[in-house]
C-alpha cells in the first residue's frame, strides 16, 4: 500500500503546517518530523485512541500509525473494524510517541501475546515517549516498561500498577520521565493536547484545541468515582469486579513471563 | 457479512443490560432495541463519530451502524479507513438515531453527491432524531432537514445556517424538535451523553460517563473563539477563510437543487 503523508482536514486545508513556523515563536522542534504510533489489537476501546488520534493528527506528523500485527482488519470495542496502517515489522525503532490504548478481555489477551509485548518492548526501549490511555497502562506494565515509575491507568484498574513496579497516582494524566499515562478512555484528549503542547508550542495546541472545540460540557457530573452519586459508582464497581479479579490474574502472569530487570 | 449485536467491551463485561431494569427506574424505552446509525463518507472527521459512538455504544443498542455508500473502507479526516458495517441499502428506515459527521472538504463533496443526500432525505424523515456533529450539520441542511429549526455547528460555519432556513444557536448542543445537533468535533461527546440519558435515565448516562472516565481537564482554555487567546483566534480565522467560502458555495448549490419544501 503506497504510503502518503495525511494531514487531519481541518488544519491541512488552510495551511497550518506553513505558517506556523513564522507565527509561533516558541516552536522549538522541527514540524511535521514525528513519528507516531498506535498500537492497535482485538478489543481495543476505540476512543482511546481516536480521541489523541485528532489531536496529534494537529502536529502533521510524518507518520501517524495505526500499528497491529498484521495488516488485517482490526475490531474495536464498539463493534467496528479498522484496517491498521503499519504491521509491527514496519515500524523502526526509534518513534517520537508509542500510544497505546485499553480495552477489557481484548487487552488481558493482548498482555499475554508474545509478538505483542515482543514488539512493546523493543519499541518501549528506543522511544522518545512511552504512553499509553485507560487501562492501556497494564499493557505497558505487562511489557515491563512502568518499573519504577509513577502511572495511571482507568480508575478501576489503578491499583493494579504496583504488580508492575509503578507507583500509582490518582491524576487524569501523569508524566514520570518519558512515560505518560492517561486516565480512562476520554483522558486520552488532554493527553494528545498535553503532547500537542510539548512538541509545539502553547499557541499551537491551542489552535488544535480550537479546531476540535474542545471546550467540555458534560450534561452531568460523574465523571470520576468520587463525583458520580454513590449508586453509580457502587453499581459500576460491582458490575467490572470480576473483570478486575481477571486482570489481576493477567498482570501477575505477565509478570511472572517478564525477564527480571 | 454476518451481523452480530456489538456490546462495549467495559459495559458488557459485567452485564450492565440484565441488571439495569431492576435498578434504574426511570427507564422508559425497551432498553437494547435501538438502531443507530452514524453516515461515514470519505474525510469524515474520525472524531465527531468516534466521540459519541462511545458514548451510544453504552445503551447497548440492537444495532450501531456506521453506514456508507458502498461496503469499501473509508478513509477518514486523519488518515487512517474504517470499514462500514452497513451500506445505505442495507438499512431499513425508521432509525433511532440517524447521526451525520463533519469534515472539511469532503463534506463539501458529499454534500454534492445525490446518493448522499437521497440517503439522508430518505433516513431523516423516518428517523426518531435526526442529529449531527460539527460541520455535519451542513449536510443535514444540504438534505433539507433543518428547515424551520434551530441549530448549532462547528463554530466556524454556523453562520452560514441561515443558508439552510435554519436559525444559528451559539451553543454547544442543540434540540430543536427531534433534531438535535453538536458544535465542533469533541461536542459530540456531550452530545452522545445527552442522548443517552434520553432514551434510558440519567443514571444510565452517568454510568457511562463514568466508566469513560469523562471528567475533562483541558490543559488549556482555548476551545471556542471568545475563549482562545485573540491571537490564536485569529489564525484559525484566517486559516480557515478559504474554507468558509467554499463551504457557503456548496451550501447554496444544495440549496439549489433541492425541491422546495
Amino acid at each position: 500500500m503506497p504510503r502518503r503523508r495525511h494531514m487531519p482536514a481541518l488544519l491541512a486545508a488552510g495551511g497550518l503546517a506553513s505558517r506556523a513556523a513564522a507565527e509561533t515563536p516558541a516552536q522549538t522542534h522541527d514540524h511535521g518530523q514525528e513519528r507516531i504510533a498506535f498500537l492497535i489489537y482485538p478489543g481495543f476501546t476505540a476512543l482511546d485512541v481516536f480521541g489523541p488520534h485528532n489531536m496529534l493528527a494537529g502536529l502533521m506528523p510524518r507518520r501517524l500509525d495505526l500499528v497491529a500485527a498484521t495488516a488485517e482488519p482490526v475490531l474495536t470495542d464498539t463493534g467496528f473494524r479498522v484496517l491498521p496502517t503499519a504491521t509491527f515489522a514496519e515500524i523502526e525503532p526509534g518513534l517520537d510517541v508509542l500510544c497505546v490504548p485499553g480495552g477489557t478481555a481484548g487487552t488481558l489477551a493482548a498482555m499475554a501475546d508474545a509478538p505483542t509485548i515482543g514488539f512493546l518492548r523493543a519499541q518501549g526501549a528506543a522511544a522518545r515517549y512511552v504512553t499509553a490511555v485507560c487501562t492501556g497502562s497494564l499493557l505497558l506494565g505487562a511489557a515491563g516498561l512502568l518499573r519504577g515509575h509513577r502511572a495511571t491507568s482507568h480508575w478501576m484498574t489503578r491499583e493494579l500498577l504496583p504488580i508492575f513496579g509503578a507507583e500509582p497516582v490518582d491524576a487524569r494524566v501523569v508524566e514520570s520521565g518519558n512515560r505518560i499515562t492517561g486516565g480512562g478512555v476520554t483522558a486520552g484528549i488532554d493527553f494528545g493536547l498535553r503532547l500537542v503542547g510539548k512538541f509545539r508550542s502553547e499557541a499551537w495546541a491551542q489552535a488544535v484545541q480550537l479546531v476540535a472545540e474542545y471546550a467540555p460540557e458534560p450534561p452531568f457530573d460523574a465523571g470520576t468515582p468520587e463525583r458520580a452519586p454513590p449508586p453509580v459508582t457502587a453499581w459500576m464497581r460491582e458490575m467490572f469486579a470480576p473483570f478486575l479479579v481477571d486482570a489481576r490474574a493477567a498482570a501477575e502472569a505477565a509478570m511472572q513471563r517478564l525477564p527480571n530487570p
